[in-house]
Formats: structure tokens, sequence, C-alpha cells
């Protein structure tokens, strides 16, 4: 079982980023498992706070570490990637050298109102997990503009981004596959479970 | 009188970043003052916030509003802007079309204990300061390297980066005045006090 | 009369950018002219070429130098700016600190076939102009999706496109008057004229 | 045996760049060969050329073709890649859907007198090259501040900085063995010698 977590950059009850994210998860594919983890509840990163850690950054970076891959769907705001998501990747990204997203493989997607669908904070998002040393699924842009006709009901709709953004999953199912990172997650389910 | 908003994108108690604020608010220049705007207690940014405003957030608008011009002075995490700040600077871009930092100049700079400066921060700020409408000030970009040598005691102290960055702030005044920002911050002013 | 030098990133005879430029320049606002420079004949940037300059980099210094403001419009190609529009700006840029296009007033437009319009070439353009001092225009973002739908018979056709662009130039020329700009161009004509 | 292309973003005949990968060659590690490609021939990009290709454009996409992995060692121009760079991989990217670039693993490296490094011309790289398919090797960044210090008789005499890209090179071997691109390449080699 390949155990994918996924992360929304908009907190917004009515996102389209989580409506996106949810619609993977109904189906994410054969012996694929997505969970959603939702940001509400971190701090403001506050290297301070790294000597008795705040519960809500201890879940997440558990979350990851118990993950096999991760995949992001994320707004634009002000040309670039939102606060809340780099907030949750600089919790992540510590503590330095041990942070359990490096190595992880990951699907980057922006979805965006705007016709641009997001690409700026594509590129931020993409330089920066560069910089966690993540892996980068490799594959065409997954970028979804105009995201408001593309979503009824809280769920995406739209039949082509539907099979392109699957076919994403597949991709970083493979590249999880590929890189072994399923058996170093399973290892550490095992270690965080006490086996 | 000009009065400036200074920012720091570390919340850290001993941040590097907040030294130099410090230290260029304890002799801001002729007829200028530098209050510093400490971002622990944003919430993060949420649009379903917009409707039951988060205190701490009118509070932030309403300094942006009251001020002549902006210094920020930020670190950089993962090759990217802080969440922190980014956060701060997504609720300062609300409401759409109406806020308060739109138009405001400012003067933005980076401050890393890597040989980098934060100059990817520095980047990514730029371009967001752009997205809002916000003046940037035009000079020899103000990042400051290997800053852990430069602080001692909480303040800046290394004189030729001290000389340059008040400099920064010299050329700041002189947007603020040149634009005009002056007398709408006044009149802005007027209008909170109920003058 | 305000002088601009408009530039296109496409060297492609039938560029979707070098129509929009056209469509500008042949209804370029009252007491305004935009005179087109094509990159096709600058050489690769080398700075072994610094002391012996080919010509076509002292033409284009010398047309930079004689224009009050600068209109770009540019493609984007693999995320970024094209190199071609980044080979003419390093060129533009030396000999450092005496280069003309330091302090010009310019508009960046980018424009696409892609439904994102090119913003990382926006992007990538407005972090190289700040690098070289220029004075960019603060405006709603310029830029246009979908291009081929809008250019018919080598000229911009899409009427709110147009009226936007256009708002841009008259925005240009607005920074170019209020900064002085072109006082200092005019002087610099005279210079080269032998005035 | 691992055949790698050196690429060089700048055309000064005592590049720092050019220094770094020439060392680089002179001892590439077992099994691997590191052919330098310099990029003076090369043609501004135009894509009414496409049709007629300029024999210097065919000659950089056979050499890519032919090779297992790419290695960039580029410079920072005005806070970007330096157009010389652009334009070559602008080449190299076409004809879309067939270039022989994508999928090929890169390591990129950046080199600059300036403090920072390049890390700007590095995260420009880093999208380009995503956007283009490529395999990026990932590890902790390949930037290089102070060049100048670090250089000496045409070769990098700086012995961390050296065994840090060396280190560099060896996965980058690595993920051309990982990803099977040595065996494609092979069948590229046979077909362009008409095995």
């Amino acid at each position: 079982m390949v155990e994918l977590l996924g992360i929304s950059g908009s907190l917004r009850a009515e996102s389209y980023c989580t409506a996106i994210l949810k619609t993977l998860a109904d189906s994410p594919g054969d012996m694929t498992n997505i969970r959603l983890f939702p940001l509400h509840d971190l701090p403001l990163y506050n290297e301070d706070l790294e000597s008795l850690l705040p519960p809500a950054v201890t879940v997440l970076r558990n979350a990851i570490a118990a993950a096999d891959g991760i995949v992001i769907v994320s707004p634009e705001y002000n040309h670039g990637m939102p606060g809340v998501l780099k907030n949750a990747l600089d919790w992540a990204s510590r503590p330095f050298g041990r942070a359990a997203i490096s190595g992880r493989p990951v699907l980057a997607i922006t979805a965006s109102v705007a016709f641009t669908g997001g690409v700026r904070a594509h590129a931020q998002l993409n330089e920066t997990l560069i910089a966690m040393a993540c892996q980068l699924v490799v594959r065409p842009q997954s970028v979804v503009g105009g995201v408001h006709d593309k979503v009824t009901g809280g769920r995406l709709t739209d039949q082509p981004t539907l099979y392109f953004l699957r076919a994403g999953i597949g991709d970083l199912v493979q590249l999880v596959i590929a890189s072994g990172a399923g058996q170093r997650a399973e290892a550490s389910r095992r270690t965080h479970r006490g086996d």
C-alpha cells in the first residue's frame, strides 16, 4: 500500500484546492491511499519553539515521516506561494539535516481562479522542495487555471483536468516505488507505531 | 515627520533581522520614526475570516494605513521568503482593491547567516511587493550575508553594513516625500484618530 | 516629445509580441513616439568584447541612452525569459555603473499562446530590471494569455487588451515625466547629436 | 563509460565557470568522461530557423543526444541566468515534444565573484530544467561564492570546493545509471553513428 499525504495551501472551507485534493483522495488508484492533512492548527514558525515543540508541529512531522509521498495542491497569492503553505514547509524542513521531508517524492499542483493557474507559486514551490532535497515528479506541469469553472459541489468535475491530475498521482506512485521510498516509510511507520 | 513601519520576517527572540531593524530604529534619521510591528500574533491567512476579522489583522492593517512607508528585514528559509512574512503580506494585501499597503513605498532588506544573504527571498519579496502595487526603493540591493558576524548584543555593529542600510532608509524617506505618500498617510492618520 | 524604445523578446517574423509592439507604436498617444529596436543583430554577450565593442551593441546602448523610457514585450520560453531578451539586457547593463539603462522607466509586458501569459518570464524580467536599477511602472500586471486569439493580420485586435496595454503606455509616459527622465534623455540626445 | 556534456554559461576566455568545468573534466572519476561544449557559435534563438537549422544548433542537439548526462556551470548576470545559457537551452528544448534534452539527468552549478554565488541564476536554471523535463540531481546546492579566490591558473584550486563539486559529478553519474539514461544514450549514440 502506498500512503500519500495530501496538503492544501488554502484554509478556506470551500477552497478549490482542497476540493481537488478530496477528489483525488476519493479515487487514488490501486493500492494507494491519500490522507488529507489540514494546516489550520499550525503555529507561525519560530525557531525558539523547537525546544518545546507545539503538538501540531509534531503531528505534521510524524504524518510526513509516515507517508511514502506527498501531494500538494496550492493557490497563488500575490504572485507567490501562500504564507500558510510556506510556513508548513518551514516547519517540515527542520530539524536541519534530519527533516522527515528530505528525500520524499512530491507532486506539486497549483490551481487558481486566474487564467495563470498559479505558475509563479509553482516555481517557488519547486525551488523550496529542491532546497529540502525532495524528489520532484518529472512530468508536464500540473497547473489548473480558471479553477472556479472546473469545481462543482466541492469536487473537481472537469474530466480532462481530473484525468491529467490522476495521471500525476500515478507518476508520483511510480516515483515512490522506484525510489524505494515506500520501504523507508514502511520502516518509519513501524518505528512510530513501536513495532 | 515621516512614519515608517518596521517588519521583521523572523519571530525568534534573538533574531538577527529584528536586531537590524532595532538598530535602524535607534537612529532613524532626521524627522523620521521607525516603529516595529511584530508578527507573532497574526493568525494563518484564511479568507473565511475576512467577515469577522481577527483583531491582530485589523491592528496590522491600521498600522500600515498609518505609516508613510515600510521597511522589511527578512531571513531566507528553504530558498524563499519565510511563511511568516508572506502570511503577513497575504493579510495586508486584502481586501482586494482596497488594501492599505497598495502604493506604499517599501524598502526590502534580507539578511542571512549563509553567505548568500537571502537574495532568493529578496527576489520573491520584490515580486510580491510588485503584485501589491507597492513602490520599491530603487537602489543597490540591500542584502546582508554572514549576518551572525555583524550583529553583537542585539544590534547591528558592522559599520559599513549599518552605513549602507541607513542610506537605504534615507532613500526610502526620499521616495515617501517624492511620492506624496506622507501626505496621504497624514490624512489617513487623521481619519483613524477621528480628526 | 516622449521617445520610447520598443523591444520584442521574439525574433520570429510573425511574432505575436512584435505584433503587439507594432500596434502600440501605431498609436502611441499624444506627444509620444515608440521606435522598435529589433534584437536580431546582437552577438552573444561576451565580456571579452567590451574592449572592441561589436557595432550592434553600440547601436543598442545609444538607442537606450536616447530614449526616455522602454517598453518590452516578451514571450516566455521554458518557464523563463527568452535567452534572446536576457542577452540584450546583459549587454545593456554594462559597463557596470555607467549603463545607459540604469534609472530608465520601463514597462514590461509578456504575451504567450499558453493560458499562463508568460508570468514567470515577467517575474524574471522584473527582478532583472530591478538589478539594473530601472524604474518599473507600478500598475496591474500587463500579461496577455492566449495571444494567438488576440492578434490578426500582424496587429493586436482584441480591443480590451489593446485598451489595457495603451493605458500601460500612458502610465509609462507619466512615470517618464514624473521622474524627469525626459529631461535627462533630451540632454543625452543633444550630446549624441553633438548639440 | 558514462559520457557527460559540460556547458559553461560564460563565453569569456578566462571565465571562472569554464575553469571549474575544465578542472572537473581533468579528473571526472572512474568510467566517466566530460566533454566541454562551448556556446560561442550558437545563433540567437529564432523559431523561423527551425526549418533550415543553423549547423551549430544541430551540433548542440546531437551532442546532447549523445550524452548520458549534462553538467552546467554558470555565472549570474543581473540577478538571473545569462542570456547566453538560456539561449542555448531554448535551442535545446526544441522541437517541442522531441527534444533530446528531455529526461536527461543534469547537475547545475553556479559560481560568482559575488558572495551570493549566483543562487538566483541557479533557481531560474532549476525551473527551466524542470520545464524541459530534465532530471535534477538532488543534493546540497552546488554554488560557489567568491570564485575569484578559488581559481588560479585556469583551474579550480580550492580543495574543499573541488571535493564538493566532484561529489556532485559522482551523484550525477549515479543518477545516470539509476535512470537507465546511459542505455538510452548508448542507443542514441549508435543511431547517430549509423550502427
